[in-house]
């Protein structure tokens, strides 16, 4: 699992970002800058069974960290059903607020302490995020202040207002894709094997944004069309995926329509479906890496936890 | 199976729903008066693998129907994985254009045919329905010339235009609620036991027909909200129900703008949801028998193909 050979007496601090299915901690000095890193699979549904100081003991130690390294973790871990409950912040919430509420891990490995998730306690648009604000944190100490865009299996739109959360809604897209594609009638339309395959002609043809509200019956008619010869169940996939982004972004113009920028923090193939999809509806899109962004927010929360061990302010 | 005692001296025609699970076969005087039924679940899933020409010779003894009677059906046994394929008559669709094309299928029972289905060949909004076609053909019978909302698993919306079926619409709304609540994050948001439970107030709270477009955002939302404490997941059921049937209400509004009225073919639970929903989008609402109007339409159709079997021009 290590990657790179650790530089531990330059190691001020372990950074972790754990997932429900995924793992990936970073060894970071004082300056922030990564020394190692360690990845796997074993995300919070795994960890929950072998134990999550076991997990977190095996990759301390395949990047050789010292004994007693603060760690910070963010994501599912400090779920209901994770290592150590971390309860939600409310919005707006701001990177102080999501540090001084960070919870500490009882635990044999030293300093360990878990960053919460955000809440929006509207009793019309409640939401939670567990994770995000974490990248959001990081990109808010880049200087981010307008509506960020992170899809996946739940897809957070965001408004920052004067760095801080202010509101937030989650569409299920990929996970409606995935159900869609393996448990609905839509199996006879989507070819598991072949995905989007990229900004497809199928796929930007089915975003059609400025009617996101006709999407629940424009996916029946992926089945359709095939059935009387105007698609191909090759382009399925893309026809569904592009369907649902669509969705998505009308629907998140209708709740954020005075926003004509929009960050997108995303990377691989889903960044290159989601920005041609945001262009086409008439975003002006600047990229974020997911990735650089979890990284950048985990050292502004640590800096706060721990100023000594830290140089700089959490904002660069 | 069989439910009334036959009187088979008098029968003019067997008339048979052939669902993807359901079977039912109704026995029909000259007069269009129903002598007697049998029902089953031998549908054209089941029946495939047993073989349609004993599922419908068992049905047809059941209600000791005379060797040779015509049998009329309609629905998935006509499709291209069914018995003999009916193929589909494209819109605009009259009673006479259905009667026209229905294919008779080679068997030891006598004349037996099957109704072709319909479909939209707009590439834009391409659309199949296959059963649909003869409930509305039976409400055509009866005068009915205005919007038609048909809910289930896959509900279609038709618009009339001078008896016949002009255009139409499919919203995955019976699905999705399936597929949702059994596959997606949601399953920990909705009881499997709690069912809708009625119009409840969770239910109308959650139609919003006026916002369809937010529809795929508030989904997520039930889990949020339950999360934060501002639902309960005996109401979820009812919520995510809600939520699905008012965007398909909304997005139905848009794709037809110009109706008030609208005529509810459904029974049971699903209509009293359904008319509550459409009243509290502002329709008129009309109901009609989902039944009755299938066999009104078999009848219909049976009318023109057996002129010398049975009484009456096709409109009552």
């Amino acid at each position: 699992m290590a990657n790179d050979r650790p530089v531990s007496n330059a190691a001020a601090i372990a950074l972790v970002d754990w997932g429900t299915t995924s793992f990936r901690l970073w060894l970071a000095d004082r300056e922030g800058t990564i020394l190692a890193e360690s990845r796997g699979r074993e995300g919070m549904m795994h960890a929950a069974e072998v134990g999550f100081e076991t997990v977190l003991s095996r990759h301390l130690s395949a990047v050789e960290a010292p004994p007693g390294l603060p760690v910070l973790i963010c994501g599912m871990a400090g779920a209901r059903q994770g290592w150590c409950e971390a309860p939600y912040v409310a919005v707006p919430a701001l990177a102080e607020n999501l540090a001084e509420r960070a919870v500490a891990v009882a635990c044999d490995l030293g300093e360990v302490r878990i960053l919460p998730g955000v809440s929006q306690g509207d009793p019309e648009r409640p939401d939670v995020m567990r994770g995000e604000e974490t990248q959001l944190m990081g990109l808010a100490a880049a200087g981010t202040d307008d509506l960020v865009c992170m899809p996946g299996t739940h897809s957070k739109w965001v408004r920052f207002e004067d760095g801080a959360i202010a509101a937030f809604s989650t569409f299920m897209t990929g996970e409606l894709f995935d159900v869609l594609s393996r448990h609905s009638i839509l199996k006879h339309a989507v070819d598991p094997e072949t995905g989007p395959k990229g900004v497809s002609e199928a796929f930007l043809a089915a975003l059609r944004p400025d009617t996101p509200e006709t999407a629940l019956a424009r996916i029946f008619a992926l089945r359709a069309g095939q059935l009387l010869g105007f698609a191909e169940r090759s382009d399925g996939a893309a026809a569904l995926s592009g369907t649902l982004v669509g969705a998505e972004i009308g629907a998140a113009h209708s709740l954020y329509p005075s926003f004509e920028t929009v960050t997108l923090v995303a990377s691989g193939p889903l960044a290159e479906l989601y920005e041609a999809a945001l262009r086409q509806a008439g975003f002006i899109v600047t990229r974020a890496d997911a990735e650089d962004a979890t990284r950048r927010g985990l050292l502004a929360a640590g800096r706060q936890i721990w100023p000594e061990r830290l140089n700089g302010t959490g904002r660069q």
